[in-house]
């Protein structure tokens, strides 16, 4: 099988990716036309090749065969969906920090995207700076983490809190949450970026994924070194 | 005296303002020609009505001749002057917070506002949340506010996290303060209106005075609401 | 009962915000999927801690089994819904005046959140200032508040003439009314933040929650005060 | 001479624009080169055909020879000149109003445009409404005129306030003064075009000279029915 | 009768603006609650002040009694309706002129309020300027206008073009026809604010109503002026 | 020689570029410190690769040694210099239109890149649609050209104008004059974007290099198409 | 025939600006009304002359005739629609070059204009750069054709690459694809606009048919140029 | 002593947090006044604790005394001074890679903190993908690196084209270069955030330091579990 393999459905898989970069290939579902995305899911059903669909809507998936579907781990909050995932990696914990339940949603996207990719992970919800407690009481679990993934809409301001109390590498997603001058996540963007905490790096709003796969990275890259070392 | 008095400098004074809504005229001083803010920096040095300027570049302080200089209180920092003050409030105590050094001038503005209107305040510099033990210990102190100034630019978590510490009426200021997505406080701004804790209400970026303003009104309330009790 | 208190809808409470701030913790339910709002319109069906529903439309709540909305006080204009309210004060007066019929929504969720919070308020709609007859014929009625929200969209001039006319502490709303150059309020919360009017101080785009909240806490000062003044 | 007529200055002057919609050319010198300014200057000092320089700053103008100078009206606020004026009109008054101190500049744009075209006029500075006061007392003398400019920055409320007492045409200029959310002038030019009072038409921000345009455009219109009238 | 009438509805008209600034209320129905609309629709069908309504969908106006709709002249482009029109004037014409078919609900608008207003008026459509010689065909016609009202999208280069060729008030109207960087018709207001033609001012997007609002206080200014010179 | 030459400068230069795509490395002047433009001003000086410089200010060419500006064609209001230019093209011509004086700088970058690149080019200023006659007398001259550059800021109607009157590939540049909605250029960005006039294509505000390297993109396809039918 | 024909459904159609520009009208459907669209498709269905419908949506069409229908080539993808084409050019090649699979409406609306105006092109799809290796593999390929049109949403990073390694002309359209901070095309549209490899034009967001017709401009003068070349 | 220690200069550093996250206090000398930078500079000339400072302007520095300045590594592009640097860490290379010269002083202020944090580190400019080949080159030297930062400005595409040949953490830092629609460096922020390379972080624009601290953490972390390996 060649690097580049192309299907019936007008996408030109990048297969070679994992090897590349580490990071299988996922299918983004959002704007896409139904009849690919359905043929795409009949397809991978019957495939080794685990692949992650993200940005799956419930209708979209109710849509496929039982069948298929039977073959498919799928969480409508986080809209994912896996037929199989990774191999589980031996090293590397991720912890998954959110302020609001509205911005489980996008929690749920970067801790999906962990499990197929065969990560371990730990979630910590509802840590909106508002009721500094709650935070305050996970922190000792949250010390536990190789890298954090901080997921906060509105203000954002668990990121800077965050960055201000962990040492660890710190990946934060703003959410598309609120109204008015929360501009769709624009507010809890900039927020994030001009953070007053040294080091915190930021993905696009409700990116869930592209946190996890940051994640990712640096879970391989700690992987690799301890394969090294133990091999030395 | 009439309630409005031209004068020679082809500015309009609205002096029956104190009596309509508690709070005396202010002078704006960015923008207007120098020979306009020299004059009035010279009539006011000799008139018995206290007057505010706001936003006086030192360097335009300077070219106002020695004697009236001397009847001035001028700050450089806040960029504020004032020949006499209103009579101090016998209750009331502004709490003034924020976040990093680079917010001193803004709250400086805000406090020597204060100071000109005659209300008790105390300052509390270098509350950045990436720095959360810093806060911790000013809040016992913070308590015996009666309300809560609270200045901060980049991502504004500060407004946020006393919002959820303080039963207090908050009035949050942004500050132009940072480079790149703190786009000149509009960031800071956002953070603040979208704020996860309630009731915190915001002022336009870098708008001090219009806090000290905010802040008055509630001193001007409890003053008010004091004196009938003693009344009655 | 400890401060935080999980619930099975994937949502932590803070109630124990309301002994640290004042202000009770409320439910946004925008947003939140159908069966969360439900389930917590349920439980709190039956249950002594009063609670705030916001955002609850219409078709949300009519989901809701019968004997579970004959429990609450619903208004669809403002889409609020409460069990029970917190008791009434012994003090304090807050105003609200709108800009015109369309600023009713956000009018009434502030009016409601101050029946819930058991504040006295008085309601005063269709001032906008292209009428200002309108206004005139209320300021006596309007100088009885001790606090003021201000509803306005479009242009939101009701807020300067307003802060030019009242000494009370005013919370100014911008509402999403209006289309073009309107920007979904935007235009109102700048007119609002750059107000003429000195101490307006501003909430997020048609936030009638934060405004009576604003309002709560200057009257909960307010009540302190007076129990500190009737004990000594 | 023809419509067109170059000049050595590399600028193409459209002196036809006169005849076909009643309004002559005028020199815009922001962003000119200086040289290219000063020939202009030096050129029209001796030339029959009046010519306005706009936005004409006064270290442009002394770097003119004093001979040329001496040909010239040069106003430094309004940063105009001209060596001569259109024929008055017979008939029109245009009433100019403005909301504060800092928007002088652009309502003497406006009014030396009129000067310039031979339009009477008659100027109403600093009735910004949150003195509503001093707008009442100028009403009477306002109803004189049978075209309105309105000059406001910050939030423009002066223009819906005017829209909502006047009958006549109205042409608001928003002005750029201010800071943070000003945004520049944004802020009014929004609060204007969505201003609650109907047929309220705006022209870009501080375009005095813009306004005197449009107001010459409804006396011009005056004039030709007058004419009209009178012959018939 | 009061100037100032309240309905059932919630609404408090101000039927004393005709007499003040010569132009009647009208209710802009959009993003008002189906009952308040239908409810107004019903009154004013029996009621002898003519009223405009505009932004009233085609289902909504649908929605009344059919006994009701038979008492209204609607039109479903401009979603305009009025029962009565105000007295035809004798003097004064009003050129409508479009850029493209898209434009047609917005010039519409405008077209039916001026026909509610009894202003006489003529529609001059698709001029756009790609295709020059559409306009050209129809200079002649439009230099019997006394007013013109141009309504553009796009790059809305009709504007500037029309402002170079006419000596008439101009009154400019964006609409939000396009897509991407069309913005909702932000492009075509900041084209038409920036127009190289002197003098032409401008409306809120879209907004077809106040253009003719404009017009009109042009159009009465006129009358005025016609019966002084009668009376003289 | 290599394709990547290392210089002492700190850049790296692509000097295969010219092979590969047909067009030479330029030097983007603006932002690079005087040392850097210095150095590379005086070793181009003795380089028989032609080179050309733009955004050069007159104040750094002026800073360079008299022997180095003496071996430079160098011009001020294009901000452009070269001591060499390629050889002279057999074929295609270029026209470059320009809507107002202001918008000289950019048409002139736009010119002597393309005489630096060895392409004849014809140039038509000050055709304003505000006045249209001027356009119209140059029709014809302008139908000569195989390649249009259209340089216009403002509201950019030329480019919407010239794309509805020739046939030929149109290349828009706005321009950042003017001020308020003029916006630095992007009211003159979004209106050539939208132009109703199809096929033209736009480059970045004040892009006047980019608008001739599309331009040569063209010429040099005609050339090379030229020389096949002669090979032929 | 004259140049301008008005019909039954309020559209006046410029059909001689074919001979003008070469480029012949087209009907753009979104926005429009569904009678108005289907009595176009329903006139042309019988009509010799070719036109091009665009942005018409699959249920718009299906709610044609079936009779009329038939006369169409419909494709649902780019919601294209044309009965005829004009005739085949005997010289141009267009490749069109898109990043990924959502890119694909967008260049299916560039191939299919192309289709309709005769000229041959040559697609390749699924060339995002994060995955170089499948653009190498086109290069060859893509050095056949005489225009490039590149598609590209999200960082439209293959706009640059394209640019850096072809020197034909290169319109770029950027697409609407993605959420958050792709912010409906505006990060790809800016992303073009200042890429960094030179002279590559840029057309609205989305529109495929501005694509085309840029290149159809080149196509056209290069067949011209050949014909004078034949004829020498 | 304490965590907290207050200075002359009005400034409560943070010295705990070195400790806490594992990257010591910074001074960001941007707006801080002159008189504050040099004392800071002074005192720390004089203390063991080492500090960084960063946008530290030329003429900044050249105020200190001599004796001051000599004891600092003062680099001027990159603006960043440190008397002392951290301990030289055992483990771990990060990669710099930017796209054009102008991105160097942003590289430089990233490898600065580097340096300072005792990390090592290289360099490679000017890798910008409108001339591949640069990059290509240089890719068996970047995969030694262990973490790498990306800058560039304008379109950014670097980033993306880096996220999908690399598989290492990649932090992104866009610039502020370029103009127009370049936007400060947003056009490149944005294009980062979306790009189509998975797991690409991105920082505030022009932050270098933000992204050197980010790459600290991933080598802290790694430090971290290789001591623990070790100690195994």
């Amino acid at each position: 099988m060649t690097a580049a393999q192309g299907t019936d459905y007008g996408v030109l898989f990048d297969h070679g990716r994992h090897g590349r970069i580490g990071l299988p290939e996922a299918v983004f579902c959002q704007g896409k036309p139904l009849r690919s995305v359905l043929a795409l899911l009949g397809e991978y059903a019957q495939n080794s090749t685990p692949i992650l669909f993200t940005r799956l809507a419930e209708e979209v998936f109710a849509a496929a065969p039982a069948e298929v579907r039977a073959r498919y781990n799928y969480d409508s909050l986080s809209r994912t969906a896996y037929a199989g995932t990774m191999p589980a990696r031996s090293c590397g914990l991720v912890g998954l920090v959110s302020a609001g339940t509205a911005d489980g949603a996008v929690l749920g996207e970067a801790a999906r995207t962990l499990e197929y990719l065969g990560i371990a992970q730990e979630r910590f919800e509802d840590n909106g700076v508002a009721g500094l407690w709650r935070l305050t009481a996970n922190l000792p679990a949250l010390a536990r983490a190789d890298v954090l993934i901080v997921v906060a809409g509105l203000d954002a301001a668990l990121a800077s809190v965050m960055g201000g109390l962990s040492p660890r590498p710190i990946f934060a997603v703003p959410t598309s949450v609120g109204y008015g001058m929360a501009q769709g996540g624009k507010a809890a963007l900039a927020s994030m970026l001009v953070s007053c905490a040294p080091g915190v790096a930021v993905l696009n709003i409700d990116n869930g994924y592209g946190a996890a796969c940051a994640a990712a990275r640096v879970i391989n890259l700690l992987g690799e070194k301890g394969r090294q070392n133990d091999g030395a």
